[in-house]
């Protein structure tokens, strides 16, 4: 394999020329060959071009075939396991054995879509039949069904350079909805991004698709992703990544001549609740829990624990100090990037410099190398203080402790939108805990009990999304088989023969699927 | 019942004072009595203060209690009819007989909601039990169903004062979905409107639910509505009504700190394509067809039809000539508003004073009331001027003849988003039908075939919304029962014991709901 540093125009090489970058070494703290080259406009222009014409194409193939294109794509994904092992822990400082499962996931992501396409019910077919005798006015045959959404701008994710990135959760469940995709590669890992846009490539072209399904940008600015965003061709934005970074391709699409959606995943300080019972039960099993959490990935997650609400009295001081000794006795890492590494160290010394705060573990982070953050504060300035509760992202936590039951509830209302919120609780708990369920259900997409928010699970039942600024639309999942909702809307077919209707609106119920006819949920 | 011109603060009646403003006859030229007062700043507080904290209590009701109570709506409204007889054709122009059928309207949705509720699966439950044997890490148990998003404000409509205003649409799918509602009344039918919110305020206290669960607020200007959307407590609008109003509310949204979804339903120019057989066919009772559309309701419908495509050919001239002649012949009537007529006037002169339209139906609007015009054009003009495919408000259509097959796909591919397309075909059509029908399903929210777009059928099926300009969201529909979706959204639950699950995802299925489980969809 030898890697080129141009982008993927449809089935061709962009041109080299324009603004250049490269990847870096955040371990070594150097720079990666190749050099990479931006897209030209003109590029950006032609990839948008084929995307629209492979729309009539890509949309309208049979739920199978897309099916079979999905499991191409991750065969080729799965096959260039080497190449990713070659070139992704260098550019990301992530553990090859992190790659590898990183690999399955997105892999997966791709089968778990193929596999609901084959299925097909996803489409939601509704049938109301024709009342012809219905007085005043017959009622006329009505069916509808999800059609794609059209050509997706998708932006990698720096943190995980396969499942949330060229061709992570977002392309995929776009391609899955029947839109072309094109992707703007994050520059921290511009080797992985070709890598992975070329086995996407692959798949595009041996499944005999029109070119266009697929491209790979390559950008050492912002410019393409701004003109992505603003291109009429686009119909709809996936985006991984900061909170200023997604609000501001909110902004750009929401003022677009024809406004469009962007999926803006922006993470969260996923507030833990250790209840009383539970913390007097078993404080250092949740110190060591938590510390994990936090620890797993250098804390580069968006679900990672950066608020612990704890109950005052039995176990309290034995939690904090063994979460404080084990995040302590944790070693520096290197973080994704240095300017990751940087905004970390920023975002720990504001907090280390507020009067309202006390740092429970020290050590300097330095290059891209960070060392975890802990810090403990009243709760009264929890409440009171924005700052307090802004995501740092990476290892950085700060654990408040309630002195009434009640609190619980006060610092769960009090939160921003969130991806997660996780209870620890004993039986004892329950009854509390049934409190506090529906105000965090409020405010988050995902509420857990005993677990740790970090793990996200690729599957049916998944939300991963949360009210803003957890998402920029917090009705929708990045992750899991409903992703692809987000790429979908129904199209009304009204009194339109039979031959003409798509399969899934046939009225012998081809495809055999799940549909709501007359009402009634049913198939055959 | 005894009008009295104050908005509705959850029980309470608002304060007289700030700015007024009164109904209108349009048909006789006068205000009506009594004048209604705007809310004052300090009442669009307490309704979203109250709508908020009936959140927790309505949105945590079972499905089915929201059912009564959706029930209850629709009798309250039925009971109202000849206070709705009394005040609404005063006030819109529109006949009794439009009011009788749009009230039953109003209900029937009430009632489709409230069967959607009682079977209870539309919260599409999803669980995927834990497998704690899977390695390297087991996989945990998770759950997750649609939740209400929150407080929603609704803007009434001026063209449906039943069905799609206080108590309409919009409403019926809010509350429905769990949502309390703040509604923001149209000026253009105030009695009407306080009329309908004292129906759902008796539904409310009848079935003694939180009184902040329904608001009505009057305003003689914009205030109440901008402070509506920019409220903290508001999650989503919904809104039917001009463009510039619905880009309006969408950007206002969009600046939020925490934004929110609009759901703004903003017309279209709803195309209709005669194919050249059934053009051939039947040229006289296509003629016939559309001038009965395109008169209904004086044309005051955001399914009227405004552009009209043939064939040239044989037909071509008797369905011109028929259609003129129908539309020449209609008389003048009162349009919903003098403000309305008189857009629609502009609109019309706008039309007639380009040097590329023929004017084939002349007449003079005066006052409220509006005759129908009809104009022809080039399609070469049709395909390059901007303003020619722009909604003219009321009974005006241009035509436009095709000169070859294939001019009908171009017409199709050069459309802004539309609520609607039709095809009139005969079967000597439909290998061309076949051709248009993804080129249009890709611009429209429902295709329909030789029927009128206008009537829209309020059903499972029914795709109301279309891409931007037609709606501003074109994933979701605004009429039937899918448009519940437009305000819930997934919350899953992670290893969450089962009796602290909400009951539609207890183990048991104790609500016998359809879910999918473990991938495949199954009940009880």
């Amino acid at each position: 394999m030898k890697w080129m540093g141009l982008s993927l125009i449809g089935a061709e090489r962009g041109e080299p020329g324009g603004g250049t970058f490269t990847g870096w070494d955040p371990a070594e703290g150097r720079a990666l060959e190749p050099r990479y080259h931006s897209a030209h406009p003109h590029e950006v222009e032609r990839a948008c071009r084929l995307a629209r014409e492979a729309m009539p194409v890509f949309g309208a193939l049979p739920s199978r075939q897309r099916a079979v294109f999905l499991e191409r794509a991750a065969e080729a994904l799965l096959a260039a396991e080497a190449d990713f092992l070659a070139v992704t822990p260098r550019e990301t400082g992530l553990p090859p054995a992190r790659i590898q499962s990183e690999l399955g996931r997105a892999a997966n992501q791709f089968r778990q879509f193929a596999r609901l396409l084959e299925e097909g019910s996803w489409v939601d077919a509704r049938i109301d039949h024709a009342a012809p005798e219905r007085r005043p006015a017959p009622r006329p045959d009505l069916r509808s069904a999800l059609r794609p959404l059209g050509p997706v701008a998708v932006f990698g994710a720096s943190n995980f350079p396969l499942a949330f990135s060229v061709a992570g959760g977002d392309t995929a469940s776009a391609l899955a909805a029947g839109c072309p995709v094109i992707a703007k590669a994050h520059p921290a890992h511009p080797a992985t991004s070709e890598r992975a846009g070329l086995a996407l490539r692959e798949a595009v072209l041996a499944c005999g698709l029109p070119e266009g399904v697929f491209s790979l940008l390559f950008d050492a600015g912002m410019d393409v992703g701004r003109a992505l965003v603003r291109h009429p061709s686009i119909r709809a934005v996936g985006f991984t990544g900061s909170r200023a970074g997604g609000r501001a391709l909110m902004e750009l699409a929401a003022a677009r001549p024809e406004p469009i959606p962007v999926f803006a995943e922006m993470g969260s300080i996923n507030p833990v609740f250790i209840l009383p019972t539970a913390l007097a039960a078993r404080p250092e099993a949740l110190a060591e829990q938590l510390a994990a959490s936090m620890l797993l990935g250098a804390g580069q997650f968006c679900t990672s624990p950066g608020l612990i609400v704890t109950a005052g009295g039995e176990g309290h001081e034995t939690f904090r100090a063994r979460l404080a000794e084990r995040l302590g006795a944790a070693p520096a890492v290197p973080m994704l990037t240095e300017g990751i590494a940087e905004r970390f160290r920023e975002g720990v010394a504001r907090l280390a410099a507020r009067p309202d705060t006390r740092r429970r573990v020290e050590g300097e982070s330095r290059a891209a190398y960070a060392v975890p953050a802990l810090f403990e504060v009243e709760l009264d300035a929890l409440l009171s203080e924005p700052a307090l509760t802004e995501e740092v992202f990476g290892s950085c936590a700060i654990v408040a402790h309630v002195r009434e039951a009640g609190d619980f509830a006060r610092v769960a209302a009090h939160l921003e939108g969130q991806l997660t919120a996780t209870l620890m609780v004993e039986a004892g708990d329950h009854a509390l805990a049934a409190e506090l369920l529906p105000v965090l259900a409020d405010r988050v997409g995902r509420v857990l009990v005993n677990g740790v928010p970090t793990g996200v699970e690729v599957c049916a039942a998944m939300v991963h999304g949360g009210p803003y600024p957890a998402s920029s639309d917090g009705r929708f999942t990045a992750v899991g088989t409903g992703a692809i909702h987000r790429f979908a809307r129904p199209v009304c077919f009204q009194d339109v023969p039979d031959a003409l209707l798509p399969s899934e609106l046939r009225e012998s119920n081809p495809l055999n699927l799940w549909r709501t006819v007359d009402g009634v949920l049913k198939r055959g």
